[in-house]
């Protein structure tokens, strides 16, 4: 937020600057709102020009979230933002507008609603398609107890992809409980929406006859009914209702038990006021169509939705354009290293196909898309079927690479269990996001993945350590047909390497040492190697000089470099960007047991808490994962100062659970 | 299979006995495809009887299956059924007829499509929903190579509820692809189906005049073009496809890019012939509507839907009549002990709520449902909405009980980590058929349920290791406030001991010794503290004095118990029905790691492998898990001669992989 002194912000916000609760908003007038929400949106634009933060839904929603608190009365009502990151509006009218600047950051506000943040967050939400459910349990909680609140799950077009809405929507269609969802129609998710069902909406919105015909024929039905017998009349009312459900535009909705309202225009508040105070009478499940427009009112974010789905701050907002001072060229992120590298080995290979569930830009799979746009599939937010569509590819010869961010693969565990591995399909996943990512916090690291792989049969995991690797672990795994294949990487930029051109095969199951050293062995994997050769540097000016291995893959583990460096070292650590249960330092011990080798043994991971949002080096400080505080882990547990206990907060479980 | 001698078996089955491939089928007349059907119909009859097996949804689906083969030509063309255990007939008409006596046992034929076992199998099947991810995979493969193979899901109207079903269709739609979704509609998953969805398929169904009413509308619309100038009827063009779709029973479909075509009866093979034969010419995504009696030709099976969905074996094939003979009075099954016992608990505590994904009687959820039908949900299937929206119900102060197969719970495990764990919301997950579940196989052993919980934060995960203990386990977990709980389970009957009444609260994270010992310590858990007791016993006769201490608790773990333990033994082993991977082993050997403790350890678990089906006493044996292995293991392991790498399979991936 640009630091403006006081009483500039009153004149630049007089609105907003009054509005302290929804309660506030209340006392003005229906007329105010579009000044309201334009206050909203350029405040809104403010912070996230200084702060970054995610950007095109919140804008897009600015008239519904001012609309919906004028009508609704949270906390008593609830509204539940799907994915999250559209509820900054909703944030700034709830009390955190003077916080917005502390957005993402270590100890600020969150990126997404969050229950412990505020008793307007009425549920959690960061992944895509769960709202419908969370409101659903809502409304059932509520009719068990008798209460009155009203409840309204906000969700986009994207979202309404994922099958878990659909769940959630077929469900509720049935209990016919009163829940109001507000479909956020921009045909966009993070890239534009995909599927059938999207043609559907767009269909209902440009078809603006629909209305207009449906009166000829309900005017029909009347006309007929006129020159009927009393039977044939009866026998025409019993299907009266079902005609007008199937004339209705929303005959989509109104299958699973809705009613469809809509569309309406989403940047009209006065309109949407109207319709939500309509909607809060009556008592079914509904369901209203609102049209908006992915980065209203902010040029450059409606231009290119996608680029402007999120800012990382520092851009002139009326150009949008990048107030950085332009440096050197920045080093490549990994994803941009994944996505040419597929797109380069699929230049050769025409088994390669790349899948993504949504996330052509995040995962760069864009990049293949480009050059190779008919081998490319994006399913919509869909984990579960992309991975079941790749498992199918796969029987007929194709190679599937799956692009997919390592905590929403969470969404595809039973697909990658029951239709990947069980038939030992050569699927190959790029697991992007793999460990911390920073602002988005808990709802998205990726701390767990290496566990919840490790225990699926057949099953080959690796992680490089940078971007050659991953470029030859990628060759490796196209070369892999006895199974599928998980690569693991991070979120961010890499080393800067320069790149031996074309590929090397990997030994699947074969490590490397990376720094020689005789006192101690850290044993490594992925990021946590490059960490590790750091922190071997500075415990050389202690003296304690640290062997590190980069042990390349969890599965099948390299037992054999492990036990060769079980039996020159007495003291091993292990380091990963992952939950320290059942991950790398599982492995170990676990085959260290197996070998009846008694070392002694630190690891060094993400601790078995859900860790919060801030930079990454904050988190990495916080966690004692940056390279001075494990080079004091280390070097403490060299000197045998500190045992392991202390280094985990594994043991202190019971005490939190019970507290 | 009776064992009628070969010319008898001609006789009864005068077609069949000449049909051992879907060519053979081929070569008779439209006509005699009734009279093939219902000896397909009684062969299955005969061999349930005899041999028990999924029998409901092959029985709804015998003319479907035969018309399929009689039109389509697998394996170029291919069938994929979805759940898979619909497959029998299928399995008959291509080639395996006179194996199906071999069905579910060890080495036989297994009770789902299994792409190993035929080339007729195009995608192994056994969790719902997957079907048209399958097929629209396989179709995009064939797009890619210019085949022109036909491709045919097959799914329940119960199936259908899935989200991943939709996230398929949703996909499907837009491809615009050919393939062709059979929708077997009997109004049945394994319970009732549920959802809006399935009352509109109803309303579709009943409503005989919809088509009547349809033809007026287009006749309509046709008298008005006369009327109408050019520009106008243009404008009527422009809208008359919107219209037709709005105005067919299948809009829901049509809205996701499919067209719709029935509803038709299920059991007329000339009817299903016909109509295959026109979608057979048809380039796109369409859906053929069949309406089926789930349990068909069989009178006890077509009036107890739910009851006869999968049957032992063993009953008179006129009147369902079990042949078994009485014994004594069985044990009850674990699944009993949690309904009853929840039932109870519900009765003095209104917090309680039960919810199931379309499994009320498998997890005898329904014994609730009866006393407390207003807290009772079923949701169809859809375990992620289940979880959530249990979620949901936390939030405002239930006490949400999830009752649901650990095979299927890997459907939420998203929902598990980002809606539960993270928002430390009280939810207890009843997971029942933990570890292996015998016939059904791999697609159905809980094997993974303790690896894929231990990492997630605040879990609490708990198994009885009797029915007494599971009760006592339900009460605590209602008393659990800071976070989720897990209680597993396994598939079966109890010990059949006399229970306590009323519950005792166990302390969270507290184990007991169950057998005194001074040799060696067994770590048990959950179903494998009996077996370790029977073990005791038997090596105490070889003058072996083995410990045996139930954790009960996987986390937060009896480090205090195990500690002492520790101290006390040397040699510790560790018994799970888990895989050995990222269960209890890894547990007590990442502790004991922690706390510098050098014993030996030997884990004892499911192996690294995906297991396969047959009954429990054969897979326990196969495995070395039966209480004769399971003491040679121990006592070789106490005698120092055999070494733990024999014992495992994990350090055999690497050449098994390469191989």
């Amino acid at each position: 937020m640009e630091q403006l002194p006081p009483h500039l912000v009153n004149k630049k916000f007089p609105f907003l600057s009054k509005i302290h609760s929804p309660e506030d908003l209340k006392t003005y007038e229906l007329e105010d709102l579009q000044n309201i929400a334009d206050e909203c949106r350029a405040y809104l634009i403010d912070v996230v020009a200084e702060n970054g933060g995610h950007f095109g839904s919140s804008l897009g929603v600015v008239e519904i979230t001012v609309a919906l608190h004028y009508v609704y009365k949270t906390p008593h009502d609830k509204i539940i933002w799907d994915v999250g990151h559209q509820a900054y509006i909703h944030k700034i009218l709830t009390g955190r507008k003077d916080l917005m600047h502390t957005n993402r950051k270590l100890n600020g506000l969150a990126g997404f609603p969050k229950i412990s943040e505020s008793l307007h967050d009425a549920f959690g939400t960061g992944h895509a398609s769960t709202s419908i459910s969370a409101a659903a349990g809502i409304a059932a909680a509520r009719d068990l107890s008798g209460g009155n609140e009203k409840i309204i799950a906000v969700i986009g077009d994207g979202s309404m992809t994922g099958g878990m809405a659909f769940e959630a929507m077929n469900h509720l269609g049935e209990t016919k409980t009163d829940v109001l969802v507000v479909l956020n129609d921009n045909q966009m998710a993070i890239a534009p929406s995909t599927g059938g069902l999207k043609d559907y909406l767009v269909n209902i919105t440009l078809n603006k006859t629909y209305n207009r015909f449906r009166k000829f024929i309900w005017d029909s039905i009347s006309l007929l009914n006129n020159d009927l017998g009393d039977a044939a009349k009866n026998a025409v009312h019993k299907i009266e209702d079902g005609i007008k459900a199937a004339l209705t535009p929303g005959a989509f909705f109104e299958a699973l038990g809705f009613r469809y309202f809509g569309p309406i225009d989403g940047h009209n508040t006065e309109q949407l006021v109207r319709a939500f105070r309509e909607m809060r009478e009556l008592p079914h499940p509904k369901l209203l169509h609102v049209v908006t427009t992915k980065g209203k009112g902010f040029k450059p974010a409606e231009d290119d939705q996608s680029k402007w789905h999120a800012s990382s701050g520092g851009f002139d907002i009326t150009t949008g354009k990048s107030l950085k001072k332009p440096g050197g060229a920045q080093p490549l992120k990994y994803q941009d290293i994944f996505g040419r590298a597929l797109t380069e080995l699929a230049d050769k290979d025409h088994r390669i196909v790349g899948i993504t569930a949504a996330m052509p830009s995040g995962t760069s799979l864009d990049v293949f898309q480009k050059a190779h746009s008919k081998r490319f599939y994006d399913v919509g937010i869909a984990e579960q079927h992309a991975v079941t569509f790749a498992a199918g590819m796969a029987t007929k010869g194709y190679k599937p690479v799956c692009a997919i961010y390592s905590s929403f693969l969470q969404r595809a565990y039973d697909q990658l269990i029951h239709d990947v591995a069980l038939q030992k399909l050569p699927v190959v996943f790029a697991i992007d996001r793999a460990g911390l990512v920073g602002e988005d916090g808990p709802t998205h690291h990726g701390s767990f993945d290496l566990s919840y792989l490790h225990p699926i049969p057949g099953m080959v995991i690796m992680a490089p350590k940078d971007e050659q690797e991953l470029r030859d672990m990628l060759y490796t795994s196209m070369q892999h047909q006895q199974g599928p294949v998980a690569i693991r990487y991070p979120r961010g930029t890499c080393a800067g390497l320069t790149l031996r051109p074309g590929f090397t095969a990997m030994e699947i199951g074969r490590g490397e040492i990376v720094h020689e050293g005789s006192s101690i062995a850290i044993l490594a994997i992925g990021t946590m190697v490059q960490r590790s050769v750091e922190t071997a540097q500075m415990l050389e000016k202690q003296g304690i000089d640290a062997l590190v291995a980069n042990m390349r893959f969890l599965k099948p583990l390299d037992t054999e470099m492990l036990n060769s460096i079980a039996e020159r070292y007495e003291k091993i650590v292990i380091i990963e960007e992952n939950s320290t249960i059942g991950g790398l330092g599982s492995a170990v011990n676990d085959h260290l047991q197996k070998e009846s080798l008694s070392n002694s043994v630190l690891t060094i991971g993400l601790p078995d808490t859900f860790v919060t949002h801030g930079s990454m080096n904050d988190l990495y400080r916080l966690l004692e994962l940056d390279a001075e505080n494990v080079s004091r882990r280390i070097s403490n547990f060299y000197k045998g100062t500190v045992t392991e206990k202390s280094e985990s907060s594994q043991s202190t479980i019971r005490t939190e659970r019970l507290a």
